[in-house]
């Protein structure tokens, strides 16, 4: 599952679990979560396996420890620390990104307000906010139903998001699911899908949007993508 | 009242002050209450009792000794700390509860915003988001308008949830009332039945909202009962 | 400007020094005020002289000894801590309140977002939920509108709450104005204002409300103000 | 670029560090920021020189070393702290406004929700509440669109608020820049400006919004711009 010496893996799981397990409280501060729902992942550089939050546990009580380590097949790597626990009931739908998707080093999925808003109606976002054009390059388009015991979610969220700026897919009638080149990447993505779906809401509820020219979305998003920030790391 | 021995009918009264008085807090952590406002109770397994708050007390002064410990008809035991003080006002509606549906291990009631929107239109929340599909089963149903003073709220409570899948009910022009298998559980479902209240609310003002089949919602429902969380404890 | 003994006078104004300060963070707590704005103020008892909150200082700066005491024609004592600097810009109504209103103990003004709403339309907030009819039994009613720089505001809102249930006025294009048995009780009444104003918003938003009958306000009203809570303190 | 003598300049450039670096945080407190988006800028009084935030760096980072020294050009200033960072993607349009613009002492960028609901209409906020006269004088104006890239937001800015009494402008599909005597009367401007953007989207919602009479609007202004507050200062 690696071609990491056996120390360099141990240092890059550590790395994860604390990274995965710390990204939780991101998801808190920003409100898009309540009780246990939500989780964050992270994909271990170099190794096929991801670390993931264990199901219906506290934001309190989350640590690295906890963390549960998983192949790209979902299951729990046996003899890990965790891995007495059970993993996040997406695990398969994180588990499918990965595999599927080998850019991808971050998933989150939450069930933040406003996004789900527009889940349910099945709605995509218009890009009408140069925010939204620096983060996403357009959209935020909307996902099949699908639920939860196959691959069918993460089937949704990857033939939706392949070939697609939007690093948000908004799967319908349940919410969003956010890929990135980090954990934490994934989880700006999540904080930043659930701004826009507040602001585009309130903004369309009192009267016609105006359009962004499409020349101005690219522009914007190429700008975002290559200058912002101090390093290639800041820009997402 | 009890067949337990004084020792373990002591611990098991301190261990339901302490969690009840602590559950308090997730209400304000969550914005469900303002003020005084809102109650959490819970059973004392074993004896026909339950614990709850006092009535018109600030949040911050909530301590285990001066949680209330109450009979199934409402009226506090002589004797036990805290028994100098009144109950919640709304002590008789959970009293009528703990009487009637003997499975309920926790009652908790707020004005949270949201959920008393749908309940001063005297209207159910729909089903249209797998979280609520998970947590509910269904709809939200709506409870009849009663006032304080007698039986009728409880009465409300108790045959609008008979049968029903919910554990929330919204009394007309008043607010949610839930139930769980424990206060902790009843606790989860008023944090839930806000935030589906809020998420469905802002889904509806922007346009149709897409149905989940029944035959979805009731896998969802299965499954999330069954499987979800570490334990069954945790599943609710 | 009043019977009590120097001592008595000193430890009286000392108390609603400290009550008058710490209950600002009350406004910050529940989202009331932003910046400067908002103040909340307290009769002295047994003296003709009030305690306000210095203009244009911030809410993490107030402490009990910058507190202004007033008297009834809203003149800064002098001689007193906190004389040296200007008192709230709103001084001029919470006095012509003291002087016109006896039974009034403290007042409270806020830009409270929901209530300002419907001071902007001129429109009172019916009572459609019982933590209305409980708190305020009945509608909050609108008052004139009125600028600053002389009696017109206060006159406004002794006109608008003389024999109203209310302890809650909007004035219009302006925002509300609370009064209360004492400081704690008028921001108890500003809280309870924006919760009710917000409610009955999304509420109406969505549908049709439902009326409560006005014997049913009269009950609850009538139960609230005399039974809720530990004490006649309490009950408000 | 200074008539100071150096220590006088490095006293001056230390404060506008302190007072720039903490004055982000009243953008967090106030809910106006998510993630690392939003900026501060202030001007190095005696110096043609401002202090601006790092590009992509978060909240919790910020501190008086690592605020970046620009020129009225939007050049940094080598050898200086923190002149081996990027400065903000917006310095371009801060040293636009200190430019052409002397009497400004501070500038403030955010994408605050409700402000960035009326741009992306570009309508702007009409002035119906009181509060919105004594700090702006009038309704907010909208700004042209222009992307990030060269001067065109710096003088979409410049253009609209020359000569205007509001010191905030929603910048067209973008969101609300604001000025102001110091970089924190520029964050109050910021504060407010959210603030009226919120209340009169929530009032407009309901119903038919009452005007304020002209001569009404400009004794509040007037009133306020010259007695609020304990000093010139706090006036704003």
């Amino acid at each position: 599952m690696t071609d990491l010496t056996p120390t360099m893996f141990d240092d890059a799981v550590a790395r994860v679990r604390a990274e995965v397990a710390s990204l939780h409280a991101e998801l808190v501060r920003y409100g898009l979560v309540v009780w246990t729902g939500g989780n964050v992942s992270g994909r271990v550089p170099g190794a096929d396996l991801f670390v993931i939050k264990p199901s219906g546990v506290s934001y309190d009580e989350l640590a690295p420890e906890n963390m549960i380590v998983c192949d790209l097949d979902g299951n729990v790597v046996p003899g890990t620390p965790g891995s007495d626990r059970s993993p996040s009931s997406d695990t398969a739908a994180h588990a499918y990104v990965y595999r599927n998707m080998p850019e991808v080093g971050g998933v989150v999925h939450t069930h933040s307000t406003y996004a789900v808003a527009w889940a349910a109606r099945g709605e995509e976002i218009p890009c009408v906010i140069t925010a939204m054009a620096d983060e996403f390059g357009g959209p935020i388009p909307v996902g099949p139903f699908a639920i939860i015991g196959d691959d069918s979610i993460g089937r949704g969220i990857v033939e939706t998001l392949s070939g697609h700026r939007s690093r948000a897919v908004l799967m319908r009638n349940h919410g969003p699911f956010t890929i990135g080149s980090s954990a934490k990447d994934a989880v700006k993505a999540a904080v930043m899908v659930e701004d826009v779906a507040r602001t585009v809401h309130l903004a369309r509820q009192a009267g016609e949007l105006i359009p962004i020219p499409q020349v101005a979305i690219d522009k914007l998003y190429d700008r975002y993508q290559n200058v912002y920030g101090q390093t290639t790391d800041d820009r997402r």
